[in-house]
């Protein structure tokens, strides 16, 4: 028979900490507080592992369950002497979940579970309170009501202010036991006019009612989205909580309150909590009367005049402060500790890791190595690394006042304000006279990656959040908001319309990356700071971790700012980037419409100055750090002219004739772009373009390696190879060009000549490739979208209904799919290596700046991974808890 | 050191036939006649690694090919009696190509080597014939200059024409020695003036120069061409032969010539050949003057008046007789060999399997069965599989007279001749009316389908060998002609412009589709016939192999053409094609364009009838055979129209605004369609639709099994899944939809339900898919597409450079890329297996009538495979050579 029930209470449990999977954080941490001795309420623990079976088999529960939860529920009924819907000595029980992460307020609870018309006579006689009796009572109908039955609270809070209104009181504590039972009548009508049934008597249909609907609560909608939103697998589950009740709403003696051990904003090493006295949980929630601070301190801190616990509960607050030190000492973290004072009695009802700001949560870890309580390897562990991301970037004033428009998706964190651009050239010409813009577009397309840059934030009205948009935004560190489907842009007018007002060319908005917001005028914003506990942690996660940590970076500005956030070097130097500047794409499209070899030719040396330019600055920056260039990637018709206008502009400018640039321009186009003539194919049908870049590498290489102190190195990637052959071709191509530039210069420099293995044919026929390849850099973007057959473009209309079905746990372009795309990349690494020992293994796709994925490169051992500048921090610190998790995994191994 | 050379002569050889992928075929085969004892002048053959060799070093010969070539040429020297460029007595050679595969033609032959100034005389000496000397002399002069110096041959063709003015004669044979002098000495002048230096006297030079320019000739443009044609690797290399020459021009006692041992063309028993008295080889092939059959019955056959050999050299017929007899017997195929006969002795230069049509191949290897001399396996293993096509469709009659306009690609093979229509529209009111048409398009898509089905043949400006019209033509086993870039056609005026030919709507043109050619006019076909030895071949073909054969086909005629053709079952029937029937598009569009489920249903229950009545008559036709129905594939943007003419009838038929049809129709649009909302992501995101298919398949089951003989057991297939979980949820919905219907109807049936391996993941996860998926089916299509990461419809633009690069040594689209796409399968297949011992595998991508393809599914254990129905014979034919071949290779391994 399998276990699907676990007890605890007084000093003994059958849980303990270690088993949240099992238990969820709450029974876990009930066990183990019974097991620490102090005051929990008995209870018992309905596994995840119930939930699981429960949704396997269609909401239906394992056979052995009724039998074990009676058990359990006898033994709760032996250790507090009362009896489970008994007239005279009534049990009550809450009923909570606990899942293995904590999800606040996601799902439901019941309180004061198993009153009813007889019990709460018993209740009332026993506690010798009857208005304590009939406020729980109606405070049990109105939650189980609510969280069990579907008969909303307002119904409830309606008569409960009806009554007070009759009354003339304002405060709940003002009602009498006569008002009370008046409410428990009104409110059990309520139930059977809602329903057309009445309230359940049956403690036993009360219980099971309400363990179902915790299960239930598993799945809705608010749970999903936080799900979702945290990366938590519905298949976790959640657990049950039954515990016997204590009560914070008996009298003046009596109170509910939560606590941290530390300040939760701060972080500061200082005792912090709040409490109400006769109450219970939920009015601490609800907020309808102000909460006392527990500390003398706090109450001084925050201006308050109500007393604090420790000047009116002295000896409670004595109570508290040991249990407080005792569970942090024990759990060596900052914990948010739930109590409940019945009678002057502490009880603890739930202690947990504190949610914090990542503030709070650096400024504890620092302290708490300094304190000797953690170590750093545990310091590193405890920040999650999505978090630094608020730091990294300009927030919005939280005081300031906002006038939101409308709301997209978070593409790219941060906040910028500016004046609205409709084009990237306006955007471009506006910023150069020193002006702040906003760039607005329905979607972006390449060619407006210059308007980005001279931006301070980009704002689409379509688009996922790996669109164009998002993707190049979060590269450049840009905020962007996308998918703003609220706004109705007319680039013939210049005019924004959104929720009713005209926004036009020149109006100042305000976009919030890490919310999605879209807001009327400026808002003032905060810039983030790198020093201090911040730094220190990194230093830690440096010190530690053996992952290099690249960054994606194809400008001077982005390199800098790669530099500064600790980047080891350039993972992926993209050179179409560079293409699309207003001072060159001019020659680039000469060169595409050109119909000789010899013609492009002569407009490839037009490009040569400009692109040995681009990599001598980026050489300088990085200082000798390797910078890997990943040669022409995208098909040449991105690079042409969409419009009619544009296609005019063009044959002005180049002087072709417009039929003609049609003609190419239709020539060019595919149905499959991301499957087209694009990557080494360019090389291979036009070597003349690689063997220009190669020559501006390499002059720019020679030229910096003069000046400099360090060497450059230059690592050349071909992209999109599929076999050995094109990569034997292409560094043929290579190879000449760096011969014939050593010889000319009288100088040489070592380089290096590797691929992006980003096919899947590329990725099993790795052994050979690494024949000729240096370095294998991994582009999961690509990758994934051909091992998955998905294109990221065109994945809106599924992948949430995919997400939503449980058909992807995670969006495969945001993080890795490792049981598809992962084995591809073990492969290829595993092949790889046994042709070339040294070959050096990177990750350049967006999940190189993934916490879960860089795991995933530690594990399979790759040397570095490569991400946004933005990121660089981030994976500098998942790379330093991926080592340690490592380590840990290879200890219990051994 | 390694052997580069092996020499043979005087009934010794080092070589033998076995040994063809070293020696070349010539070299074996001269090798095993001189164990044989027939009369073959000494040689020796330099192996095709040298070949090898001299590419992988830049033209370089390994550094001992000289000392071991010097040592072979003593040999001959030895056996013949003569000393290469000796004064008195010299030894001349012919320098011959030789490849593992037989390339008639291909390559480059010089004979008559080592004559100079002094041995010419020392040959005119010695044969007492200086006639003869001069003649082999200018012969020499003409052939090395051509071959190995560049000098075209007809500067030497005029200069012999002038002479032969001169002295007012027609024939060759009759200039004067002194003729001959005075030509050798203008050949010369003719050198020395195009290269501005002498002609090489030095005759190891002149080994050389023939070695050389034999391996350079591997490379040329014929060769590679020619190799791409018959899909032979470059990486095979030639082998080259230096054999002592004998003469067949030294007097009327002298010949050479060529015979069959059967008659090439009809496979007739009956010794057949020609020859030409005192000449050279090459005069044969020159044809400048009339050949002498071999045989008496020939001469009659041919009613010719020169004598027969059988007739005035009765002796060297008889020895040629017993030389052919010993031949065949030896080699057990028909032989073509190529023989000189000087001072009335028989020399034997070549044997080998003589070339012939598909016609005599088949006749030839029943025959040879029917006289024991091969067995059953041995004569399938004759017949090139690819060449069966010739035999399945209607061919021009080779006697008329053809107006070529345009030549494009041979995209489906077969001939048609019909009116030019411009759309699908016109083809079928046309063909309605009974007339016979050609549809014309610049390019086709899916909406043409209907258009395709009514019209002979198609023909299109635009697209490649794997476009859109030659997949569906080659399905439908229609000719079409594809990428004919000659064409301009002008939708609005219906006018095709082709080499200054206006060819209007209603004109007649005529077809090629296994040649490419585009006709004005009618030509008169032949009908082909599939009895006789073709039907005997295909008995034993099933006899003999394990692998299953089945057609892709969606409608009856389609499935009437598998069953003729001896498909065992549909491997695929594309549901998607029936949707644009022109009855039933219109409710198609309603369904993709109504916003609610609801209006879905309701637009599909309008499809139901159709679909249910298509599927029955499928079933009907098979009778019980198994039937795979791929449940709906594209994404719904392809069902849309494109034009805004198109559009506005949409808008009148459905009576949906035209707005919203525009709207609709560029929110359906995708960046990349092949990686987009399409199969069964259109059945997770709208349940309905496969809902309708499950039902229209089981009522149509239900009602097949009612009336015949066979239940019908129907094979439902879920397409482009990359996960167990989304099957899980798709079969959920066709179970649900089999109890209804089966409850409804009071009947069941058996089904399966299994799914596409298309993408690279689902390879991968196919121990998980398994668990729920019943089949597989490989659609190598989609699975080349995203292992190689290359478009279909874009590779057109790469893929001819790719292939003449060598990275592919074929189209991955016509033989399946074993080392990529192939290890994915190999992956799957055990991974499937190892969950599911009775998983039933397939493929029904293109490769499934691919004859090397079908090795590999052999191979790797599939069950069957799947094709057009016009190549279901060629895959009959294929497996049982796979059958074989793996039989052979376990005989081998044990």
């Amino acid at each position: 028979m399998k276990k699907w029930v676990y007890s605890f209470g007084d000093g003994q449990a059958e849980g303990n900490s270690k088993m949240k999977d099992l238990l969820g954080g709450k029974g876990a941490n009930l066990a183990e507080m019974c097991t620490l001795g102090l005051p929990v309420p008995p209870g018992f623990t309905i596994t995840t592992d119930v939930c699981t079976a429960y949704y396997d088999k269609g909401k239906k529960y394992p056979g052995d369950l009724k039998p074990q939860v009676q058990e359990s529920l006898e033994k709760i009924e032996k250790k507090i002497g009362a009896k489970f819907g008994d007239k005279t000595n009534p049990l009550l029980v809450s009923v909570r979940s606990g899942a293995r992460a904590s999800m606040p307020g996601m799902m439901d609870t019941v309180l004061n579970l198993g009153l009813n018309e007889e019990t709460v006579k018993g209740l009332a006689k026993n506690s010798n309170n009857e208005r304590f009796a009939y406020d729980s009572y109606r405070r049990f109908i109105q939650m189980y009501s609510d969280v069990v039955l579907g008969v909303e609270h307002y119904h409830f809070e309606d008569l409960l202010d009806l009554k007070k209104q009759d009354k003339q009181i304002t405060q709940d504590t003002d009602l009498t036991a006569q008002d009370l039972k008046d409410l428990v009548k009104s409110y059990l009508d309520k139930v059977q006019s809602e329903l057309g049934k009445p309230f359940p008597q049956d403690v036993n249909e009360q219980l099971w009612g309400a363990i179902g609907a915790v299960f239930d609560s598993w799945m809705n909608a608010r749970a999903i989205t936080y799900r979702k939103l945290n990366e938590i697998p519905a298949s976790w589950g959640t657990a049950v909580n039954v515990q016997s009740m204590v009560f914070g709403n008996m009298g003046e003696n009596c109170a509910t309150g939560v606590a941290f051990t530390r300040d939760p904003s701060t972080g500061e090493n200082a005792f912090y909590g709040e409490f109400l006295v006769n109450a219970q949980g939920e009015d601490v929630v609800a907020g309808i009367r102000t909460p006392q601070q527990i500390t003398i301190k706090g109450k001084q801190k925050n201006n308050l005049t109500l007393p604090s616990m420790e000047e009116c509960m002295p000896n409670v607050y004595n109570d508290l402060v040991k249990v407080y030190k005792r569970l942090e000492a024990h759990y060596k973290d900052m914990q948010d500790i739930e109590f409940t004072v019945q009678d002057n009695k502490l009880w603890i009802l739930q202690t947990r890791n504190g949610k914090r700001t990542v503030f709070a949560a650096i400024s504890i870890a620092v302290d708490m190595v300094k304190e000797g309580i953690i170590t750093k390897e545990e310091a590193i562990k405890r920040i999650n690394p999505h978090s630094l991301d608020q730091l990294l970037h300009p927030t919005l004033d939280p005081k300031a006042h906002r006038r939101i428009l409308d709301r997209g998706l978070p593409a790219s964190p941060g906040a910028a304000s500016g004046k609205v651009v409709f084009t990237a050239e306006e955007a471009e010409s506006k910023a150069g006279m020193g002006e702040k813009v906003v760039l607005v577009r329905i979607e972006t397309s390449p060619e407006d990656i210059h308007g980005m840059h001279a931006a301070e934030g980009i704002l689409t009205a379509r688009g996922g959040m790996t669109s164009h948009a998002a993707v190049v935004a979060r590269g450049m560190g840009k905020p962007c908001v996308s998918g703003a489907s609220g706004l109705r842009i007319d680039y013939k007018t210049k005019v924004m319309k959104v929720g009713g007002i005209d926004v036009n060319e020149g109006d100042i908005i305000t976009i919030n990356g890490s919310s999605g917001e879209v807001i009327l005028g400026e808002v003032p914003t905060i810039q983030p700071t790198l020093s201090g506990d911040f730094a220190t942690i990194m230093k830690w996660a440096d010190e530690i971790r053996t992952l290099k940590v690249r960054a994606n970076a194809e400008t001077p500005e982005d390199s800098a700012t790669a530099r500064k956030f600790g980047a080891e070097g350039i993972g992926l130097c993209r050179t179409e980037h560079m293409f699309f500047e207003s001072d060159r794409i001019l020659a680039v499209r000469e060169m595409i419409l050109a119909e000789s070899q010899q013609g492009r030719k002569l407009a490839l040396d037009k490009i040569l100055p400009m692109q040995r330019g681009d990599f001598a600055k980026i050489f300088t920056i990085m200082e000798g750090l390797p910078v890997t260039i990943r040669l022409l990637d995208p098909p040449l018709h991105e690079f042409l002219p969409n419009t009619i206008e544009d296609m005019e502009q063009v044959a002005s400018d180049t002087g072709v004739n417009i039929e003609e640039i049609k003609r190419r321009s239709s020539q060019l186009h595919e149905h499959n772009p991301m499957l087209g003539h694009r990557g080494c194919r360019l090389g291979i049908t036009y070597p003349e373009i690689y063997a220009m870049q190669a020559r501006a590498i390499f002059e720019a290489a020679i030229e910096v390696s003069a000046n400099g102190d360090e060497p450059v190195k230059p690592e050349i990637m071909i992209p999109l190879a599929l076999s050995k052959k094109e990569l034997d071709i292409l560094k043929e191509v290579i190879d000449q060009t760096a011969s014939e530039v050593f010889a000319e210069k009288g100088k040489k420099v070592e380089y290096l000549v590797g691929t992006m293995i980003e096919l899947p044919r590329a990725a099993l026929k790795a052994g050979e490739i690494a024949e000729t390849a240096q370095f294998f850099s991994f582009g999961t973007n690509d990758l994934t979208q051909t091992t998955l057959g998905i294109s990221r473009d065109d994945a809106a209309s599924f992948i949430g209904i995919y997400k939503d079905k449980g058909i992807f746990e995670n969006d495969p372009f945001v993080r890795l799919d490792e049981e598809g795309v992962g084995e591809l990349i073990e492969i290829a690494a595993q092949r790889g290596r046994k042709t070339r020992k040294d070959l050096k293994l990177g990750i350049c796709g967006e999940h190189g700046g993934n916490p879960a994925s860089i795991t995933f490169c530690q594990k399979i051992g790759l040397d570095y991974v490569s991400c946004s500048p933005y990121r660089v921090p981030i994976a500098r610190l998942a790379a330093a808890q991926a080592y340690i998790e490592s380590q840990e995994a290879k200890k219990e191994a051994a």
